[in-house]
């Protein structure tokens, strides 16, 4: 049993050490709880090796290991952390209700066209079919942002206060800097940026970025 | 404050009253736990009003409303309602977070993949690429499938009993019914076979064909 919990992670994640992966979720939580944890980092081949889908059935990364508990999936890790922590999850029922469904929108509602548009890039940028159907999919997104953009107004978070909500829709947002997609919506911009500017994602990014230049150098 | 909840639903379900829309989880989760419900059915025009994205900031269904809480994402809603009741969410702390953590593999791992194969049949068939890339999503879809086949392994459902986990999962894999693809994996059939037979899924689907075959007349 760890005694300090133990979050899976890329050994060469493929955006460069940019911190788009999911891992990054789980030490931006843990880096705003202030739980001390260890990274193990894994290959592709490790990662659908029968040790590592023991943990997760998918063969992907994060997953969490604590006192006997093993998960995977951010949301559900996320969701576990905050449970004791009101940084993560307020106590009110009806306010972590709703922080729990911003998390779920997150992954489920704006994340989706979102991922498909990152990964038409790696797998379909050379089909003949790319640039049109990357235009359809920028339209998807364009339009779940439009909706999200509308209900923040001029909220600094989606709640009364930052919760798990928005540090899981921040991080499936940062996935679209540079994309000429979310730079249309200044509100949104600023949401993410405010997220980015929490002294945990500086910490929790830095660890990530000091890991992927020593996997770079190794 | 509404006494009863009151869950919204599609007025004409693009699928003709099978089921697959996202309301069904809702509905099967409130007759798992006995709680009376009411539906209201939006039509697609309803969807995108003011009125009702105040509920639902991307204007979709489902939503659900009881005592001041208004939520939306039947992922949000199943959790909240798993609180008090076992059925949804076991009591221990661990199994729990393990029924939560299918709940995000579902809507976060196993659902976009079919989902995309689903909305390409509406938005993509007439496109010169629609044949070559359902065949790439056929492909992403049964990589998932396989594993999580192998998870389940012999089980009856993904952990101990049934959780809401498996409620997610099934109705996501509903979607796969008569693609050529679920087909190959029996214990994944079986598994769906196993949500559809429970009682609780049965009442849901029932109302809503009901419901169906109503709008359809009206």
């Amino acid at each position: 049993m760890a005694k300090v919990p133990v979050v899976t992670g890329f050994r060469r994640s493929p955006d460069g050490g940019r911190g788009l992966a999911r891992d990054l979720r789980v030490r931006w939580a843990l880096e705003e709880i202030g739980q001390p944890y260890v990274v193990e980092l894994l290959d592709f081949a490790e990662m659908k090796e029968a040790r590592h889908l023991a943990r997760h059935p998918f063969g992907q990364i994060p997953t969490y290991e604590a006192e006997g508990l093993t998960l995977f999936e951010s949301g559900a890790i996320l969701l576990h952390l905050g449970q004791a922590h009101p940084v993560l999850l307020p106590v009110d029922p009806a306010a972590r209700a709703r922080a729990v469904q911003w998390m779920f929108a997150a992954v489920s509602t704006v994340e989706p066209p979102i991922f498909e548009f990152s990964l038409a890039t790696v797998l379909e940028r050379d089909t003949p079919w790319f640039q049109e159907r990357q235009e359809m999919l920028a339209g998807r997104i364009r339009a779940v942002l439009g909706r999200l953009s509308d209900r923040l107004g001029q909220g600094d978070w989606l709640e009364a206060g930052f919760t798990a909500g928005d540090l899981m829709l921040v991080s499936v947002l940062r996935r679209l800097a540079g994309h000429g997609i979310i730079e249309d919506f200044p509100g949104l911009v600023a949401y993410v940026a405010r997220g980015e500017g929490r002294p945990a994602f500086q910490r929790a990014l830095a660890a990530q970025r000091a890991e992927a230049d020593a996997a770079q150098a190794g």
